[in-house]
């Protein structure tokens, strides 16, 4: 298929933003996107927004007139929401729309605010990215649904809470440079085992923040990057889309993604890649064995094989296949909605050296990926990355 | 462009169901659609589902892989929100789909149930369409707002309650052979004068009510219905979608919707058609105002002349441009979520002659239009469907 071009991106710090409206957190990391890009809102052809709780926690529907308005423009906009995974599907959309031709210049991107929800409001907000007739009103919250997961893993393949401390140790090492991150601290194994427990075998650091924020990019058509002489950079290749069951109960197994495999090899084949082609990867860690069933899923290691990688080094910085450079939602945060689209713009500026991070890619890395997932991954999206030289 | 194949469509009885889960009306307008296009649910590669206030009125995020599931499937899904144009764009992005060979078989459609809110709470539901900062803060309701676009109307171009009434008294009248509308009730120009006053110049009768349905299409790719010998019946050959300012405030007239002129010329010239090949149209109606503004946005009227359509019978049954044969928002009912997929449900069925008003469409229309709207219009989706033959 044809590129994607990615003229530029922006996003928020993200953090704890309660009194930034979702209007003002998306222009600014719209605009820093069409800045970044040295275009002008006036040649928006398309908004694509992504958010999950906002019609609750802003009191707001029909946010995508909203925030094309917020980035100079009344071009088309609309919202798609797939729980944690909006701005990975917006972006998604945003592609189709643009290699198809039907659009030249698209804005993409998301935002969350739920630190104004209160910690009861924003988990209970949370829960109705699960089946709210036969998990929530079970009792079934986030962490209980992958503290779920996580025993699964273990009883499936073995390991245990250490190995999963040393993906968080990992992720908060790798944030540390960056400014835009919610969480900067340096963090050890012990510090995640002596945290207090949220849900067996799953504690505190296993977990990532209830961050605020937006990021956006700006995608061009191919033919518009060509007159523009913007076809260079980064573009997004491949794209894939997964689904599965929405309750864990009705999955095989609770030890594998198959959404995210679904999505992999859709995304693989658009982009005619291998998984062994990609040189690092940012995928969905909202809680640290995230990353783990992430990384099988997308089949960057065997089904059992993940779980060791951020012990023995493999995904840290410096490691064969760094994971998570921006630190991650672990550490960077996961403003819900913005999500998908922070990990397209760490991608896009690891690989074109201007992230903070980009001195642990090595010289020769040219591919790289993102993974959004919603819920409990009922949804996955996946976007291969390449450097266009 | 290339067409995407109508292969089949259902929708519920539209209505007050407080205790219907969404994921059950949904289920059962897909699995209409479905069986109307002789499909099974393996078949289905992707889900485009339109809600606007699940995450409030059935305390559901992510209702992308539910109501997939619901229609038998874990294929890719996701949710596309734009207030009242949620299922519109659902179709927009569910035909972007087919064209593209991306996908062969998917369902687009939409759902809301608002009954269980209470009158107070659907108000409030609904306000969230509008901008909750500059408009709702302010005592905006959509009453309230679109009766401010009627004023604005009725001093630019003249008119006044009575030709409106007509507007009402005719959808009145085509839904009454709709065993699916909500309102099934003959109804007099002086019963609408009579009603009580909502919003000056709007009484009662003028608004559509507050319903609970669902309503679902399947579309089929180019090269799949070739294959299946599915390419006849009607197809979807244009689709366009405009944009807005999100408050009215910021517009320099409240008497024109440009973002339904934008939608319309987008699809026009995507269908290769003029305005005047189209022979009925279904309108977002959801105030009587709203009709007159529609009819002028998609150029089937020139500004200033729509409002007397319905009292000189033009637009009715047997008139020369049938609009809303199907009862339209105002009698058929308007499911916010649902609303623009049933629109084209009732497009395709008028024009292949399954549809209970079918006897109104005379024998040499092949062309018809579905238009559908957002808030006071900051967003809009028109499609052209066509007669294969």
């Amino acid at each position: 298929m044809s590129k994607a071009f990615i003229a530029g991106t922006g996003m928020t710090a993200f953090g704890t933003h309660p009194r930034r409206s979702g209007r003002d957190m998306f222009a600014e990391a719209g605009l820093a996107a069409l800045e970044d890009a040295g275009l002008e809102s006036e040649e928006i052809d398309e908004v694509f927004y992504g958010n999950f709780i906002g019609t609750v926690s802003e009191n707001q529907g029909h946010q995508g007139p909203l925030v094309a308005e917020a980035v100079g423009t009344t071009a088309p906009a609309r919202r798609v929401e797939s729980a944690c995974a909006s701005s990975g599907l917006a972006i998604r959309d945003a592609v189709r729309a643009v290699r198809s031709g039907e659009a030249d210049v698209v804005v993409a991107g998301g935002m969350e605010r739920m630190s104004n929800m209160g910690t009861a409001g924003a988990t209970d907000g949370l829960a109705r990215a699960a089946d709210d007739l036969f998990e929530v009103q079970s009792g079934v919250t986030f962490p209980a649904a992958y503290a779920l997961m996580a025993r699964a893993y273990f009883d499936t393949f073995g390991g245990d809470r250490e190995d999963l401390a040393h993906v968080a140790v990992k992720n908060h090492d790798h944030a540390l440079v960056n400014d835009h991150a919610h969480l900067q601290e340096e963090i050890a194994v012990d510090d995640v085992l002596d945290a207090p427990e949220i849900a067996t075998p799953l504690g505190l650091y296993d977990a990532c923040p209830i961050s605020d924020g937006a990021a956006a990019i700006v995608l061009l058509s191919p033919s518009y990057a060509a007159e523009r002489g913007l076809d260079t950079g980064v573009a997004i290749t491949g794209s894939g889309h997964g689904g599965d069951t929405m309750a864990l109960q009705d999955r095989r197994s609770l030890a594998k993604t198959p959404a995210t495999r679904e999505a992999a090899n859709e995304a693989y084949t658009d982009a005619g890649i291998d998984p062994t082609d990609i040189g690092l990867v940012e995928v969905h860690d909202c809680f640290t064995i995230a990353e783990v069933l992430a990384l099988e899923g997308l089949g960057m290691y065997g089904y059992g094989e993940a779980l060791g990688a951020a012990r023995r080094g493999e995904t840290r910085r410096g490691g064969e296949l760094p994971v998570n450079l921006s630190g991650g939602l672990k550490a960077k945060g996961h403003p819900v909605g913005a999500t998908g689209a922070a990990q397209i713009a760490a991608v896009q500026t690891l690989l074109n050296g201007t992230h903070p991070r980009s001195d642990a890619v090595d010289d020769d890395v040219t591919v790289g990926l993102a993974h959004n997932a919603g819920g409990t991954v009922a949804s996955a999206s996946v976007h291969v990355l390449e450097v266009m030289a």
